[in-house]
């Protein structure tokens, strides 16, 4: 080493000794100002957490027939009485899980509820499928349980066994639980063997697709089903896990600069608009789905797949740089979707943005999380949230303006909204309990 | 009569004539100028006639299989290749008629894309049915015409009874007829007799409805299978024809103050939502063929139901009275309607509310009729015509703002847009014809 090179490296080591002080300190300072931050949307998130399951409590039961009203206006006024299934199912899960584990929630007029919803989705959405000695679960109800409308898709039966098992948690009815089982053992053999007793009819143009939202969900069971579970349980899922997982991590197209909704069954790119969808929402929702698994798994890779890919490319390709929040739909080649809602701003989108953001900065401490965070979160606390009457909106235009004035319908129950909030209020006590 | 009741009598009697003289010259005042009016919109529709007649020659049509394109983007190109049979049997039809009633469209190219557009749909359309022995129609083929997609509805039947009688009134071909009169036979039955050829699981919860749509479609089939027949045909669909009218007027709801989309078989109000349905455009369109009942028939209280109902309802109820247009739907109880599309003008309800309100100010010379001719002209000139591109946007925001930019998609074909085009110029023809 020469005189010069000495020189040059003392005085790069000092250098570099003066940064890690200096960057010390703006660590502790940055440290001691996220915390009051996180206090402060702590704050705010536990009290709309409070106003909305108020909301629900107030507005949505049915004390004649058990169930919950769902089509709820601003004021919360039922404007319609069918009952719909996928959100009598999340209702249910929804008040358990609150019920079950956060103490001012443990009272028992959530747990009357969700039992007597529970019984009203047990008496009445079990309706014979098209399969031999299948069931299927009607899509919507009468007040008094008369089956309307039978979807041929998987989703009123996820939102069943996702209300079984979590009512059976609360509960310790094996009965429920057992016929949680069975319900996902045919909903995994509509997915993986057989879709006949869905009931649609097999045409020659209708390809096998893989959809995000069936991976989704069937990842979804099996983390409620293995919650605090033992080896046994968590065994009987595994492979079943490790196939959502991939059947997810093929939607990543266009060398890895898309999420694409829909993709062939061998994870290639589909023709036309199906082909070409982006749905942001579904990206950010699948993201945290994929980031619990990789901490479950000490799966780093995963978890940097999971943030880069299913958070940082959806709010890229889907954050509206104009007016501030997420589109509904996009096409990836930048043609207009043929969904007329596309250019819409719905809650759940930043519901499940939310959620995915603040988990991954908690994963990771990486402060470009916590702004992505931080920039959701001011345009949601801004635009969703009904000061006057409480609960959320959940549908405005592109500008942000309310165009839907309800705060339930056939598709906005009692879920997104207290599940974010629940979410994150839980992300939130773990940071500002391990702050130091 | 005492002297002061002869004069006044005198008085009014040369005030009612001088109101007369005054009234007449007016009159032949309003006359001339409304012909140099109806010549203005004449010259315009006609115009964009052929700009819409070109745009879909140049575009749509798929050398390689035959049928059409539908998906249009802003300047014509296709992205995405699924046909819609809805909108191929639209565009079948709609060329024949061009064809077949109008010089200028009296051309080979039409002819022949009419004739493979036709020759596509009975090869590929038809497939077995859930009924025995029975055919439903595709709602959507790939480009070379495998099924991807069968509606447990009557619509795509509909288009292709459409398409096959209005082609074979141009080929002249006899089996083309037949088979559209056998699709009708089976139509009936599924709508008047037993609809389980359709698919549907009967359900408890899902009463049968009255909606709009079944009785207009099956009208507007009997208009065109009958159009210019013997007595024999007429006499075949003379009961049906009155059945539809039956039960499009039970749509009058609400002591005669509103159109509702769908009511019970009975006629009475359903509960909830689609008991509050409304759908202006819908009802705008049922008017026009009221109307032209009404006209076959003579008779005169139809034809003031027509109008008083089925139009000037839906233009007060359905009239954007801050920014202009149509609204797709509403709640006829101020509800917000959960369509999440509901506030946008789209626009076919535009292109109905054109041929209704001219057709019934030539039917009647009322000028209130011409007036709201008028107005919505205005809006509809100004707001969907792309003066750059061609053709028409389909899809504004409530504000007027073009949504989706796209000149045809899944729902958007050869269709509204040249209906209303031909149709007006029609009665606007007759109307200058006659007009001394």
């Amino acid at each position: 080493m020469t005189v010069r090179e000495h020189t040059l490296s003392h005085t790069q080591t000092h250098t570099h000794t003066l940064y890690c002080m200096l960057h010390s300190s703006t660590s502790l300072l940055e440290g001691a100002m996220s915390a009051v931050k996180l206090e402060e949307f702590r704050e705010r998130i536990r009290k709309e957490l409070d106003t909305t399951v108020d909301f629900w409590l107030q507005h949505s039961h049915d004390p004649l027939h058990g169930g919950f009203f769902t089509c709820l206006g601003r004021d919360g006024e039922v404007y319609d009485e069918l009952k719909y299934v996928w959100l009598q199912g999340r209702q249910v899960w929804m008040y358990c899980r609150l019920y079950r584990t956060m103490d001012r929630f443990h009272r028992p007029e959530i747990l009357e509820a969700a039992k007597a919803g529970g019984a009203f989705l047990r008496k009445f959405t079990r309706v014979p499928g098209a399969g031999s000695g299948q069931w299927k679960c009607a899509f919507s109800l009468t007040r008094d349980g008369k089956a309307v409308k039978i979807q041929r898709t998987i989703f009123s039966e996820c939102f069943y066994i996702l209300a079984m098992d979590e009512l059976s948690r609360v509960t310790g009815d094996k009965d429920m639980q057992l016929e949680a089982e069975q319900m996902m053992e045919q909903l995994i053999s509509w997915v993986r063997e057989d879709p006949a007793g869905l009931g649609r009819p097999q045409l020659p143009g209708d390809v096998p697709t893989n959809s995000m939202a069936v991976p989704m969900m069937l990842l979804c069971l099996v983390q409620q089903l293995t919650e605090g579970g033992g080896a046994e349980v968590v065994q009987k899922y595994t492979e079943l896990a490790s196939w959502c997982v991939q059947q997810i991590l093929q939607h990543i197209q266009r060398g890895g600069t898309a999420i694409l909704e829909n993709v062939s069954v061998d994870g290639a790119e589909l023709p036309g608009c199906q082909g070409r969808l982006q749905n942001p929402g579904h990206a950010l929702e699948a993201g945290w789905f994929l980031l619990q698994v990789s901490a479950q798994q000490k799966d780093e890779a995963l978890q940097r797949t999971a943030i880069d890919k299913f958070m940082e490319l959806p709010y890229q390709n889907g954050w509206d740089k104009e007016h501030g929040g997420l589109f509904y739909f996009l096409d990836v080649d930048g043609h207009c979707p043929t969904q007329l809602e596309w250019n819409m701003k719905l809650w759940w989108p930043h519901c499940e943005a939310l959620i995915a953001f603040l988990m991954a900065y908690s994963h990771t401490r990486e402060p470009a999380l916590l702004h992505r965070f931080s920039e959701v979160f001011e345009y949601t606390f801004k635009h969703f949230p009904d000061a006057q009457k409480g609960e959320w909106f959940g549908y405005l235009t592109q500008e942000g303006k309310v165009a839907l004035d309800f705060k339930g319908g056939p598709f906005k129950g009692f879920f997104h909204v207290p599940r974010c909030l629940y979410m994150c209020e839980r992300i939130l006590d773990d940071m500002l309990a391990n702050k130091d």
